[in-house]
């Protein structure tokens, strides 16, 4: 059986970790402030020091850091993944992280002899603690099929993408069409009110009709009670539509909606609402 | 118990007009082709000769004609349900309409002395046949209550919105979120298209996720097979978001994602696409 | 040599019944309240009781009213131009009005054997003093021939449109193309002094440049200086941006960017800036 | 007096190196093709054979080169700017490049003791021969002082803006302004003619009007003409929206209207008009 590593052990990674453990896996953890280790260690796993030691004895090594400088620093820093890594042992890391950074990490890993996957998650703390998140891979396949004994343990849908920053494209067109969802349910939702309709009433109809989903279900009782209770912070999906629409001028691809979106939120990122939940660019709106 | 008339008997008609008759109520029958009465008098339903007999001998009336010409024609033409209706008698128009149309008819069913209530529906041909139509109506309360033993077999939501008006504003918002979310969904396939991602993986990932809905689980393979067989015609969503705009303009509400939207549905709508289905605004797009 | 009529003196009228009676035209004029005649009388003009008085003793009478409800009670009111007109006189109203009004007033004065032209102005009281407005004429063809040697010392620009409707239409397309201007040039600036430039030097290179005009040499200094006094009141343009959106909708015309611009102007509107200058459109976007 | 050098000499330098030669000043000239030095030769100009020696010889060098890439080889190439500069003489880039590449070179020429200044021009052909570009200077102000007097001979305007990158981003706010013009006139001019208004007559109405400018007056008779001879190519100009769109997400500045221009740009640019003028977004529009 492959043994696994897992760096960073945030609520993410915490659940995410938990999941392969009680699934009976060999797993060995690491996390910056190593207390965090302990309740992991309590459920079977094996504690290591460094990322070095992690990448070095395991086959196929996870990392689900907070940000690019983090990811970078696990993997460059002083014994860090790539003191560890090769011999075709495996690194995925499951970071939010810019082009560059997936970039800078796959080429080093693999020119260290090791194999990299890019595997941004979409979904949040519940879902990973169910292990219902979706995955989004790319990069070397084979290791993506490697690891996917332990990927069904995290994931609900686990789709192997292409080449190394597939993943991250399709967490972009997925939030863009997320973003102009929202900005039409915001502004319906506003002239609705207006026409002096109820609210609830507004909530109940798309529910019971075509356009009923997650979103709008939790979304919607937020924007009624002006409540802005993050979840995912709004200065992330402008970001996301910024990129968005960087890569539309790459790829040639005309945005009229989305490019109308952005402005929607970059006018709320600007009013001081960048760290308030996405439902946020109401305000601006309403 | 009361007894209902129901005028019309084209695809939404019939299917309702039978699901009353099924349910165990006392059905008077009309249509223009009187040989559609048929199946329906079969099935237990009285047949009349004119609207004017119907509204005359029927506590409530329910009509749901072809557009609004003949809305009109079945209201203030010869042996029109104007001439029939008074003392209270119910008259149910839950064809989709103008406002002035609504408003019009209205008026005169009142001055006669009966009650009113527009109540457009939210459904096509199957939720019709299955009762499970969403009802959107406004006008005289005591008749939509009136309504409601029916109602009940009609449609699965059935909503009293307020004045003569309110079902139509509804209907409005409701199709302008909807336009909403089909241009960003279109331009994010399209997108994710030209990043060489595949396309049944990028509906798949949607599909996992907050934003799973009916309507994209419909229109995805519609789009990417680009299918775009009529279910809900491009120019009368392009109609509503015209519509929802002059709304706006009137109410002061501010709609900078719908104006973009509305563009795309009319260069559709320019191209020539607009009898093909909504989907087909991705033809503009990709 | 024809005798002409002049229907209205506000601030446009006398400035343009002036110009004709100091050109040597005999012209009769009349206002709601007649002491405005007075100054006009001074300077040789006949006085007249009601417009049927003007409309029936000029060979060609012009009106320019303050809206479109003035315009319709001095044609269809009690001793109005209707009721003086005939015999192939003229009457040229150059208020600006609706399409519909416009139509109703050209198609009764038509009835009674008058002819009739619609000739909106673009320009206000400094070329209205002038002579140096743009006259935007449409209707009967001979009428604006006729009436050719008072045009000229009205406007600096005289040009017939076309049939009853074209005036009007040339005067949305050309305050559609000034209100995306005003809304690129806002944006341009507000960019500007967040990078830190100079606004007054901004204003200088679009001065020295191709974009060079007189709008932007007027309103230039009124975005700076934060001065938003009245010349062309905001609530105006943005009604004739919704009008020309309608008009596109009608013919099939996209306007993606028109339709940005309209809703900076209408959002500029809803927060109160209706009655200032269309540069307050820089209040919303700052 | 000072001693000039210029580097560059296509069809804009060779014009401005003329002008700087008939005023009299003392000029060396280099190109990249030795043999377009002669005409200036023959005016009386020095020739050299590298641009370090020119710029080892000058008291302040002057390039215009066709790109970035252009732009640093003149300066970081065997034998270029960089090996020359020192004890406070001046180099100025006139070029258009991106900001990174004005940073580099300034950066490089600072280090080596020399002094550096970015200067973009705004105008063509015609002005540099007639002497009357519009220099948008950022970077060291003594340079610019120093500098004024043969300034004063290729522009009539010569504006300081600032540090380092001023002038660059004047040239983007200046740009951004034009193309959002273009899109408005380029859709109302389509609307004019859909309403059956003459092409010629709606340009004499903005010619006569508060919007005459050079602009409209040279685009007009092209866009009528369907004649998009290039005189800035299109994709030029989408692509300063590009930039001033990134520069407004960094900056905090909403912009509505920009967007929706750039996706006109943008769309005209995929449908293959980039090396059009950029009057050729006319073609997506009408």
């Amino acid at each position: 059986m492959a043994t696994y590593g897992f760096l960073g052990l945030g609520i993410m990674g915490n659940a995410m970790a938990a999941n392969l453990i009680r699934a009976g896996f060999d797993v060995t953890v690491w996390n910056r402030t190593a207390s965090r280790c302990a309740p992991l260690v309590a459920l079977g796993a094996k504690q290591a020091a460094t990322p070095r030691e992690v990448a070095a004895s395991c086959d196929i090594t996870f990392a689900i850091l907070s940000d690019p400088a983090a990811a970078r620093e696990t993997c460059f820093g002083a014994d860090g993944v790539l003191e560890g890594i090769g011999d075709g042992r495996g690194y995925i890391d499951m970071s939010t992280v810019d082009d560059q950074t997936a970039r800078d990490i796959g080429a080093a890993i693999t020119a260290k002899g090791g194999r990299f996957l890019e595997a941004p998650v979409s979904g949040t703390k519940k879902p990973a603690e169910d292990g219902t998140l979706i995955i989004l891979a790319g990069g070397e396949r084979s290791l993506f099929d490697d690891a996917l004994p332990a990927f069904e343990k995290l994931g609900k849908k686990n789709l192997y993408l292409g080449e190394l920053g597939q993943g991250a494209r399709m967490k972009l067109v997925v939030n863009m069409i997320m973003g102009g969802m929202l900005a039409a349910f915001s502004e319906g939702l506003a002239l609705g009110l207006k026409s002096d309709l109820d609210g609830a009433q507004i909530l109940d109809v798309i529910e019971a009709g075509a356009m009923a989903c997650p979103m709008f279900k939790g979304k919607g009782p937020m924007l009624l009670g002006e409540n802005y209770t993050t979840s995912f912070p709004l200065k992330h999906m402008q970001k996301d539509l910024r990129l968005a629409i960087a890569l539309s001028e790459e790829l040639g691809q005309s945005l009229h909606a989305a490019s109308a979106s952005n402005e929607l939120f970059k006018r709320a990122s600007i009013a001081g609402y960048g760290d308030e939940d996405i439902a946020a660019v109401y305000r601006v709106i309403k």
